[in-house]
């Protein structure tokens, strides 16, 4: 404690010059370069809690939903033009990312995340204000509420942001770096697609198949992860905004909610379109448990293609080695010359992560009351922190591993020719018992299969020779 | 200790008259009414965890999944058309739950599910030897691996009947349920739509919505959760079968998962497909992480709905007080006349469950080996448990709560007129901060928002009455 | 729906003879052969959800609640002592589990246990009645409200048989079978402890261990949970009985709280104490997320024992294979001769499950409202499935496995003596960078360490022989 | 991809004057103004994902921990006294956080924490060899892995930096903090101690409690979560420095582990010790599944209590209402005057964090293998995350809200007087079954419990004043 009440005077004491800011209960000071006012300073001061700042992907969200929102109200004649356009100016910037630097709040505030849209509100007008002459803290003419926010409420335009942020996240992250992936790994399937190797079912020795199709199996998942990024689609292009304070629109312009999901999809490029029950999208937010959802499926998916590059790079010498994974730094700060699947630790590491932060989301998500779930902010910052991890985590993947990898063809050769699997091939021969007394009595003796099916009887040396080639045990005959 | 070794002792005591079966570790004796073999038997010995039997559902997948390998392999001309017609006939029983007492193996057992589906190859051969006059554990003329079978692995058996099983309940329980509940809100959503209240945002009284939006926004989550569920239909309908042990097919005759997923979709009307590619479909189980997540989502909206029920049904006295559940029963062994919202309970506590079954299963899923994900039976246990939880909940729910709610007028419509936020009417007159300030005064002073409103000077009581009004706060203007 | 319409009217068909019970609500059909009441008989027509039964433990533990309750009732002299003789004496009967048929209500019902506390008071109390001469039914002499459940409350008892079955469970069950399976660790540890092999981190090769020092880090892990078991005893013994319906006593004689304690302790052996603040013992269950936690990290443990135990055994010819597991049973339906780590797998599925179940325990006991939580079954469903899936698992891991598994020596010495990370021995003799050097020009020619070391110049062969000793590599010098 | 492409683009772009470091893989550009070494920038480099640094606590951890290991070196004689004592300088000022700028490496890297050991011993190798006149990069007198990494590895030091991190954290800010926050809900409890109110059950009326019972049993709840957190103890002080890379110690100084322990726990004020058995400690991270899990029921008790304070805090008009929550900010941007209960809001926000974070560490924690878990960095971030959280959200809440709370007495007492669950009084009076008509007439026909046990004559109306007692219904007679 002691510590922190230290920490917490240094960063007090560094404070600069200040102006004074007013909202519904009264004056605050606030950091003169800043542009926030007086509720955003309100939150910095009663939430002390954690590091972990509101996403930025929200923030220029919420940049694209007030710039939309203003040009639909100028359309239905609520705002004025030279207002509006002042507003829409100053959220595009907000939308660029040029003003990232005024929004401090962090994820841990109310959760209905009125701190944030006010914070957005405060800015934008502090912003517009000064490009129309004004002066920050004047709320003229601009007024965060009475303009700014017009025909709008925390309630439906926060999770509009949300929405807004993780559908770009998808659009420009996620699915771009899961098809580098999963192009990777199809290239690989087809660079291998000649390897024959052993097969392995519950880690023991299994019948042949190529390493073009072990790597086939990692690319399918993926593709199909991607799949299930896109069945969401319907679900997180359905905005809530024009729902306002509890979803009946109360003090929003008629018509606003589909002007607006008209623009929004005009300025991002999606086919957004405004929720058919709004209620919905404000006390509660299933869309998110269920994108969440989907990456929590491919978490499991990355999680087993990781496992299985590591372990078949496993060695270099007592491992399964049938892989060659890049060296790209020294393994251990004890053993020389070690290298270490580094890159598949740092993918199950992220997977990991998405689990855990997919049980967050859900908690969050199960629990709303009446005509408002409270838990936003913390819902958001889990699914952009997952967005975020698939897409970065992805690419070093592909990058960093995937792409080098090579096969080590003389321990693959070895593997394959020493396993008692391929006894399976005589089961449509010779009967799966007979076939089993061959695999067993191989086994026991440490002997070739060829050794011990002879030795029972069972077949000729020309009959082994021919039912039994790996070759021939890669598809249905 | 002691207990459960003195349970088992009992156990073994009461063993009735047994035969011998065998399997390639030898012979054991099997009890004499039951229609399973050797390895099943060896199954029962080796695995004594749990109470959990591998679900019924499993079980009927697989008698209706081997009539289907059956009809494909004759087709083909790869099975005697008397055995085959023996074998179908056998697969059909177990299909139609009339063998259901011959399938005494657990969850947890191999991760392969191979004992379960020995345990269906035994009894099937068993069944259809005595059929075509031959005596059980002679496994003549039919041979459980050799026949039933035939050009099968467990490796793609136990997942393609798991994929029947899960599809099965979904057209069958969990729609059915879903849809039976969504009914019953919309209707009441409509007969409520109506009854004007007060909006609560933060558990804190807010603007008014009507209780018919408020259960129209119930109803949508519902429906939603239908779309959810049917969008996992692509992966769901996607079968592994043909790809036998390892995925590439070895043993299977060309073009038999084709011809399978033909005749299964034939048994079931279901448009089952073979999976692209079969590698993927038994290393990994995503599908079903997949499904699973897509009902955690429809437990986080049961789980809202249920909660918002009770609160609203709080009371008699002292609670919320606004609707009246139906009393089905006593609710306090203490407590004389108490009732309790029960079914909200029950549901609630199944949504519990169904989110842990959901980190069952995708801890599950991720942890696959190369060829072949070992978790099977683990995951279709909590993915049928969920979906047969919902489907139950959702009916009793429905019909035992529901359906039996009715409006509490009175406290209805006093909670609504002593309300402070339908001050929220006047922004677009006197703007937020005035009319902030007329809220504050009226709950510092405990007066009506009209008393406040006109003690500032604010606004004539004809423009009160005029501008706030409840009825026309119900959408934008 | 269809389907279970039909069941359900299949169901109904079959019911035998009845009598009238009645309650509060009125007169109902019940079993005549049933001893359960009213109230009960409502459960279970309008609970028809899921198939999981109310633990038996619960049954039971609430058998020695109602003996001890009559007992200090009895002794403060609120209990007729022939009546309460009787009511002692039909307890004792459910404790012993003479009763187990009678007790056929769900999980999924009220969140407060009020329907099975309901079904023991008047299972009880018609049993009792019979004793003293009375007819089931009458409630004479015996009230199962006024009588068996005197100076209790449902909100007060149900969580005191959660304490009892679940200390119960640990100390029958979970404690001797987690120490059965340290045991055979610690006697493996003890076999293989001269047994040199290559150490893995990263799964990648790196310096020696033994395999028995192997084994005793997996001993370890066991012991350590056992003691978080223990760990938790403290909230455990602890129990809320005498707060009655909302933790205040109400209604429960002066002194019954430690009264009862005092005559559990007896009956059980185990030392009881009246809950400190019986408020929290009844709206809380943190004791129960507690030992839910504690089974979480057993489930870690056992996960990454089993996974090792595998991983080792893999083979038999092209995994790492430096141990045998026993063969339980034929691996595969297709592959002859395959035998596979069966009990490792139901071990991990097992972890899975109860990895699963703790999140239902997690978001159950972070769900309470005001004085009660309600999600009381579905906690104690888990916790106990949790609890004997841990201790049946470890029961059949240990014979069925661990017991069995023996050394492949001829594979560990070959392991072990093609490592290049036997280097890290010269690091105290020519540095770090100097033996990196070695080890990277080794793995790059496929040569020998001694050989690249020699090549390079950086000492002689003796000096190599002499440093690198593998004997010499177990422990710090 | 572009957007991300870009914005690496422009990080690279602004890259300032450099030097060159060295490291087995050859010379690498590293910032002249940065301490770090080779293999950090390699890090840096190869894994671009997520933005989550490792946690300062580790960092910091690991300043004490090179302190502690080269004064037992010193001790021991394997360190030379000169560069013993710069590396102990440079350590403390690492552990003071003085170089905290020079640690850029995030959490997902190589799994066993191996480059930020290694950007550790650089940045002390760098700063200490600056200390005795040497010049950055030069690795002399004193070389990373020679020197300041002597007689240890990745693989022991970075859990025991972990262990050093937790520690402190519990320590310095979770209990203190937890402290705190019970402190208040006591101090609560007594102020509130005589304030008689309505009990509430399943959210129904139920008996009366005390306003500060309810208060009692949140402080009970706060009490044993520091009870919980002490008791894992045992395990987090005991550190597996010694074990170097595989756990038997290799290239360690005999007896450094225990001198190791000995500084440890000088430097830090805590009990440490030298773990039992080094190969668990390194192979598996248990003791953080453990404590992660006490993190979740604070979590899970924490939810509950904010929850109940945000319901009993629900109005101001058509809530419970029962006490006042301090007014810290204007709570909605449309509804004027509104105030939520924001700081219950962040917090349940915490406690769904900290829930998912547990699921995180459980499957990180269950996935090591053989030698060494390789998910520790995920590991400790979470176990880091979730105590911040937990120390800081109980700091804002009580300080911003718990303190603050005062009673609504008019509605307390209005709640408490119509209630009819007062008719538990009569139980024993009049028995269950008579108590239960008086409760459903009077529900039913809106009149008070008098009127209707007069109209019932089940007693007079002085026998009714003498036994319905809200003041005689807080305990035991």
């Amino acid at each position: 404690m002691a510590k922190k009440a230290a920490a917490r005077a240094r960063t007090a004491s560094t404070r600069s010059a200040t102006r004074i800011e007013t909202d519904s209960m009264g004056p605050i000071e606030v950091p003169a370069d800043k542009l926030w006012g007086a509720q955003t300073q309100r939150s910095l001061q009663n939430f002390r809690i954690g590091g972990q700042r509101m996403p930025v992907g929200v923030i220029r969200a919420f940049g694209t939903l007030k710039q939309a929102a203003a040009l639909a109200n100028m359309k239905l004649g609520k705002l004025d033009k030279k207002l509006g356009k002042a507003i829409a100016e100053a959220s595009a910037e907000v939308a660029a990312g040029a003003l990232d630097d005024h929004f401090p709040l962090v994820v841990w505030q109310t959760g209905s995340g009125t701190q944030t849209n006010m914070n957005v509100n405060e800015v934008i007008a502090n912003r517009a204000n000064e490009m129309l002459g004004g002066k920050r803290g004047d709320k003229k003419p601009i007024h965060p509420n009475d303009q700014v926010n017009y025909g709008q409420s925390s309630n439906d335009s926060f999770p509009t942001a949300m929405h807004i942020a993780a559908v770009d996240q998808i659009a420009e992250e996620v699915i771009p770096a899961l098809d580098h992936l999963a192009s990777a790994l199809e290239k690989k399937a087809k660079e291998f697609q000649k390897i024959i190797k052993i097969g392995r079912t519950h880690l023991q020795d299994a019948t042949p198949v190529t390493l073009g199709q072990e790597f086939s199996a990692f690319a399918a998942q993926v593709r199909l992860g991607i799949e299930r990024v896109q069945a969401t689609a319907p679900r997180l292009l359905s905005v809530p905004q024009g729902g306002t304070a509890v979803g009946t629109g109360l003090n929003a312009a008629k018509g606003f909610d589909k002007a607006f999901a008209k623009e929004l999809a005009k300025l991002t490029d999606q086919p957004y379109r405004t929720a058919d029950n709004k209620f919905e999208g404000m006390a509660a937010h299933d869309a998110f448990v269920e994108i969440s959802g989907a990456y929590n499926v491919i978490a499991c998916s990355l999680m087993k293609i990781a496992n299985d590059i590591r372990l078949l790079g496993s060695g270099p010498r007592s491992g399964l080695a049938e892989i060659n994974l890049p060296e790209n730094e020294p393994g251990s700060s004890i053993m020389p010359g070690k290298v270490n699947p580094t890159q598949a630790e740092a993918m199950t590491m992220v997977c990991a992560q998405i689990m855990g932060n997919h049980v967050a989301v859900t908690v969050a998500g199960s629990n709303g009351h009446l005509e408002l779930n409270v838990f936003k902010p913390v819902i958001i910052h889990n699914v952009l922190q997952s967005g975020q991890l698939i897409a970065d985590a992805a690419m070093s993947f592909t990058d960093n591993c995937v792409a080098g990898i090579t096969p080590n063809l003389p321990k693959i050769k070895q593997s394959l020719e020493q396993s008692l699997m391929l006894v399976t091939a005589l089961n449509t021969h010779i009967g799966y018992d007979n076939a089993a007394k061959v695999a067993k009595k191989a086994h026991k003796e440490g002997t070739s299969l060829k050794e011990a099916a002879l030795a029972l009887g069972l077949l000729t040396a020309e009959q082994f020779d021919k039912w039994v080639r790996p070759q021939d045990m890669l598809g249905p005959k």
